[in-house]
Formats: structure tokens, sequence, C-alpha cells
């Protein structure tokens, strides 16, 4: 017998080079799961994530999957995981669930935020999870910009894999532009996202808020579905996956 | 002519050996501050503190002041002053201030907070800046004990430095017990510290809460003017110096 595990958790990924597990030179967040996992159900363990996160972009609510034989407490599966992990990884809940469950496959929405400093140096107890920016943003321009965003459109221009077979339809739910002192938090809700989309909506928001760009050059952006008519991909730093949404939730 | 500015400033105190100047093996915040000023003056420029804050100990709102010839203006100094030094310490503001004013000296009171996580594991945004102690604490407890603490006394038995000549009375004014979630924050303000003060204080209380020891004791405990018959010294990353009151403020 089976067991399924979801498990909620949040990560500091300054140090990681993202999610993804990644052959010889594993240095990832799904390696460090998967090896302690391993360690504790003695063979192999395989996690599913519920999307990949980039290398240095942090998760305050990433959620994952995995399944060990045997029907272990998940409150026994948490605290070996938690004793294991290194302290920039944080297991929040484990729940056991539905052998069906894929935390990919079934989420039906994410939240990711994006932190921006707009003052010339970061608040030093933050530093390591807000972009530094250091210049003005006009949050009116960035919010006209944002409305052209939402619904569902092919977001080819804001991905950077050029590869990509597959659809690059998503549907935006939100884009909230939100002032919290000197700093600008982007908060974007989505039925998924592609390959550095937030990355690259949040450089070109940027530009628009620096006046480099008209808010209405969206539309013109997401019609030539080309990566080089959008802007600059933000740094990774300023990145959190809040939250994934599931059906009956 | 000489002019005499007062900064306001925060650093994670994580990598340094703490506040105050050290011969030759110099790694402080002092250190730091001295060497880009002088740089910036042409000439030595000594930086008094409000207070020494211990190896590994934080401030949002520590307040120092110096003197350099001419009159630059603040917002250049300040400017300079976050452009050279390292990512963990920001200067907030900068002002002039007359010649006769000394952080230290006028000091009126101090406040500073201590951070405890009673869950497993720490937040990881949070993880330099709490000390992780993983258990349950009675809150209940622990404020009785702090009403004793209260007032004018000796505080001997709260000070590390044994070979201390100076007076040891200090005045405390409140200190406040706040749950945040899994983590208890405890702020306390007094009109001065000595040295480890807040940490024994907190490593006290935490006996206390843990019902290690009786709050009654605290009264015991002052009037033996004995290190020993205080609880542990609590560790520096759960410290933080707060803010600093001046007269006339």
């Amino acid at each position: 017998m089976e067991t399924n595990y979801k498990i909620l958790l949040q990560y500091d990924g300054t140090r990681y080079d993202g999610w993804q597990k990644q052959g010889n030179t594993d240095n990832t967040i799904q390696g460090r799961l998967e090896s302690v996992l391993s360690r504790f159900a003695g063979c192999p363990v395989e996690v599913q994530g519920s999307g990949r996160t980039d290398g240095g972009a942090h998760a305050n609510g990433q959620v994952a999957n995995f399944k060990i034989n045997g029907n272990t407490k998940p409150e026994e599966v948490m605290e070996y995981l938690n004793r294991y992990l290194p302290e920039d990884i944080l297991i929040v809940k484990t729940e056991t669930v539905d052998a069906r469950f894929h935390s990919r496959l079934n989420a039906v929405s994410k939240i990711y935020s994006y932190r921006i400093e707009t003052a010339a140096k970061k608040d030093v107890f933050e530093r390591k999870f807000v972009y530094g920016l250091g210049k003005q943003l006009d949050l009116e321009r960035m919010k006209k910009a944002a409305a052209y965003l939402l619904g569902e459109h092919d977001f080819q221009s804001f991905c950077s894999n050029k590869k990509m077979k597959k659809s690059a339809v998503r549907r935006i739910d939100s884009v909230e532009i939100i002032k919290k002192g000197t700093k600008v938090v982007i908060r974007y809700q989505a039925d998924g996202f592609l390959y550095n989309m937030v990355r690259i909506l949040t450089g070109t928001l940027i530009e628009v808020g620096l006046s480099d760009r008209e808010p209405e050059s969206i539309k013109d952006i997401i019609e030539a579905k080309d990566r080089q008519a959008a802007g600059f991909t933000a740094p990774p730093e300023g990145l959190c996956l809040e939250s994934v949404r599931y059906e009956k939730e």
C-alpha cells in the first residue's frame, strides 16, 4: 500500500538553483526534498512540485506531493523532513491525500508576488527578498498597463523559453500593485505561468512605471508574440510563489 | 569649522562582532562606519554609538554621531555612506545637530526587542532574526515574572561583566510580552541596559515560561546581585535594538 502526501512548504531560494532537480550538480529544492525522503523511505522517492521556481526565487506557499509505501502518519513525515532539511526550507503542513492527487496537474491557480525597493538601498532585514530598483515608479501608469494583461491571452511575448511547443495561452485573474512604504509589491494571480513570465511581466511594468514605455504598449507586446517586444527580465530575488489553489478548496 | 552629524541606522548583525570597534581584527559595525567616513573626510573620523550591541545582534534604530570638518550637507554624507557600506548596514536618516550632542551621553531611554520561535522550526524568511527555542512558553507566568523587573533596581545579577565598577542601577519602564503566531516577542524599555542584560533577562523569563523557575524568584534574583542567580544568556540572533530616545523628542 502506498500513501500520497501533500506538503505545503516555504523556502529562501537565495542559495539554490531553483525548484527543479538537475542531473549531476544538484543544488535544488526538489533535490533536497527527494534526498531526505529517500533516506526516510529507504528507497527512491520522487517529489512532484506544483511548478518550478527559478534559481534565487522564493516560496511562501509552494505545494508538492510524493508517494511512500506504507501508512506513516503525515506528522511523522513532516517532523523527519524538518529535522533533516536545511534551515532555509520549511515544511509548514503535511496531509495525506487521494492517490490521484497531483500537485501540478490539479492546480487551478497560483499567486506570485514580486517585491521592488524604490529607495536607494534595501531594508537590511528584507534585502534578500526584494529587488533593489532604487528609482521612483509611477504606480498609476503601472496600474493602467496591468489592466491590459487581465483575461485570457497568448503570453508568448512574456516567456523566455523559445523552444516552447505547447500553448502559451494563460488567464490572468488579477494584477495588484500595492505601495508599502518605499516598496512596491505586485501580486499576480493566474491559472498558470510560463517560464520567467512573472519576471518579464514585472520588468515590463517597471519600464512603464519609469516612463520608458507607454501603458498602452502592453496590447502591442501581447500581439507581437515575440519575447523581444517585452521588457527586461526582473531579477529572481524579488519573486515569491505565495500560494497554489486546488479545486474544492 | 566642524559639523556634528546624527545618524539613524539599521543593521543585520549576523556576520559582525558587534557594534564596538576592536583593535586588529576589526569586523564591527562601528569599524565599518569609521572606515567609510574616514575615506570620505580624508582624515580619521570617530563614530559614537548610543551603546554597544553584541556580536550577532541586530539594530532597527541604532543612533550614532560623528564630527567632520566643513559643512557638507547631511544628505550627501548619507548618500556616500549608503553607497560604500555593505548591504547589511543601512543609514536611514542623517541630520546635523548641536556640537554638544552625544548619542550615548544624551540618550534617555532605549527599546530592545527579543524574538523567540516556539515552533519546532523557524520561518525561513526571519530565521536569522529569531531565536529557535522550539518549545511552548507559558506567557502568563512570564508576565507575572516581568512585573517584578519594573522600576529602579540594581541589576547586577543580569550583567555578564564581573569587573564592573560603575553602578548597576537601571530603571526598567516596561516589559511587554507579545504573542505573534508561534513567535513570542519581548520588548524592554529602560533608561539603559548593562552588558548582556537583555539576553539574561530573556533567558530568565524563558526559564519561567518553561516552568523551570517560579515568577516570584525574580525578586530573589535581583536581591542576590549575583549573575549565577539568574537564567541563561539567550543567544544574540533574537536580539534587536529597536530605538533610542533623546530629550525633547
